[in-house]
């Protein structure tokens, strides 16, 4: 039993979709979530760069006391979470891996497309994964790098974006997918748009409640649950500037977000050192 | 007269057409370019956290040796010009500075519209800087922050870049402007579309040249011209992906770039004490 908080990080907005389905099942957990909003996107950097990002992301969240991570952004996942893994002494999810097995259980005939960044499809980590534990599955990756601005610029319900969508899903028409995954934390925001443009036949997924059951189970496996039902606390922390993720944040994690900490991100760089294994 | 470099440097790739203005009037200068692309974009970011990495960037350049700094960035112009000017001991200009003169020259009713990012727009300096010289002018500022991310990721001449344009417009349908500015450096990249999306009277200006004009001047009456009349060096320095860069460069600068080096942006704040008056 634990009343350590969970720390969860990601770029900026996205990961509170996560961080909406883990306070759904595990409400008395307590949660220090990390937005590196000063250096958002990830999904158009560098594997080397991200990599670096989320090791120092994580640094500063253990240096919060956190008793798991959770990595509650696909990009990072896909570059950094085996790093992140070996580099630090406690137990990390990635919403990634928690997804693949879900996934592939539901898929009732193995034609899956991913949706993701640009970072997250071009490292192939999502489709790796899914086709090692389906060798059969005929994976459909698509990068959609658009929707994650047209998500941060308040373009949702919006002609633009539905075009975009269009656009993007178009190499699908004569794939005959069966299931079409979120493959990143923004898009569970275009949810309704994105299931319209393809058959209705098509589940489409959003990796983010596997992830709180993924959870869930870590911590009652390893003791870890917090035993205290009480009003939890949630702390959330930026990079950049806190009100503007205040009020935006209210979008994602479906709720008012309340005072928001700036953290500057080049000093937590420096914690690294004390805090890795 | 000195063959030290002229500094310039942007979040990422849209400076890189002031660059071009600058090589095309000054071809005997040696260039030293900075992007910050790891933390690119700037125009979504608060002033705070701008001015932080622009005196990193800057005191990055100083390291090299240059000779004077431009700013090619009108988001880091914007928030972050003067505070260089004082902090940092060699001539700085900054494309928006550069440009504020001639727009009010050129524009024959002072009925103008600037187009720029979310942080250039919201900060008020282009708007204040024209009207400070031209009291009677009536300015339009519109932020056009989704343009930048569909320049960055190609979507040049395409329909929802032309649907977002007309979008982004339409409130200047009633307004009779006469000149509109180009306050972003992505945005040349989309010049005939947005002209196409005004009348044809409307004059639409990219800065970049003016700004290779006002550093012309100021190395001749500072007499810093190089007066080495053999081929000039350009060196190309990004924090993210170097080839990533060296690729897409190639749309922004006109031609194909050489080499491009990786620094790291987080060793490059360490040098801010070294490098500062």
């Amino acid at each position: 039993m634990s009343a350590s908080p969970i720390g969860i990080f990601d770029s900026g907005f996205g990961g509170l979709t996560v961080m909406k389905a883990i306070r759904s099942l595990l409400p008395y957990e307590n949660i220090i979530y990390f937005g590196d909003t000063a250096r958002l996107p990830y999904g158009t950097k560098s594997g080397e760069t991200i990599i670096r990002y989320s090791e120092e992301n994580a640094a500063f969240l253990l240096q919060q006391g956190i008793k798991v991570l959770v990595v509650a952004c696909h990009t990072a996942c896909s570059f950094a979470l085996e790093k992140l893994q070996q580099k630090f002494d406690l137990p990390i999810l990635g919403v990634t891996a928690s997804s693949i097995e879900p996934v592939v259980l539901r898929s009732p005939r193995g034609k899956i497309s991913i949706l993701g960044t640009r970072g997250t499809i071009a490292s192939g980590a999502y489709q790796n994964a899914i086709q090692s534990l389906l060798p059969s599955a005929e994976i459909s990756p698509i990068a959609c790098q658009m929707l994650v601005h047209l998500v941060e610029e308040g373009f949702i319900d919006h002609p633009i974006t539905e075009m975009t969508i269009q656009e993007y899903l178009e190499p699908l028409k004569n794939k005959d997918i069966d299931t079409l995954v979120l493959g990143c934390t923004h898009f569970p925001l275009l949810y309704h748009q994105i299931q319209k443009a393809v058959s209705p036949h098509v589940q489409v997924i959003d990796p983010a409640q596997f992830c709180a059951e993924a959870l869930q189970k870590l911590l009652k496996e390893q003791g870890l649950l917090n035993s205290e039902k009480t009003d939890p606390y949630h702390q959330f922390y930026v990079s950049d500037d806190p009100e503007k993720f205040r009020l935006m944040g209210k979008n994602f994690l479906g709720r008012s977000l309340p005072e928001v900490k700036h953290i500057d991100a080049v000093s937590s760089s420096s914690m690294i050192e004390n805090q890795s294994k």
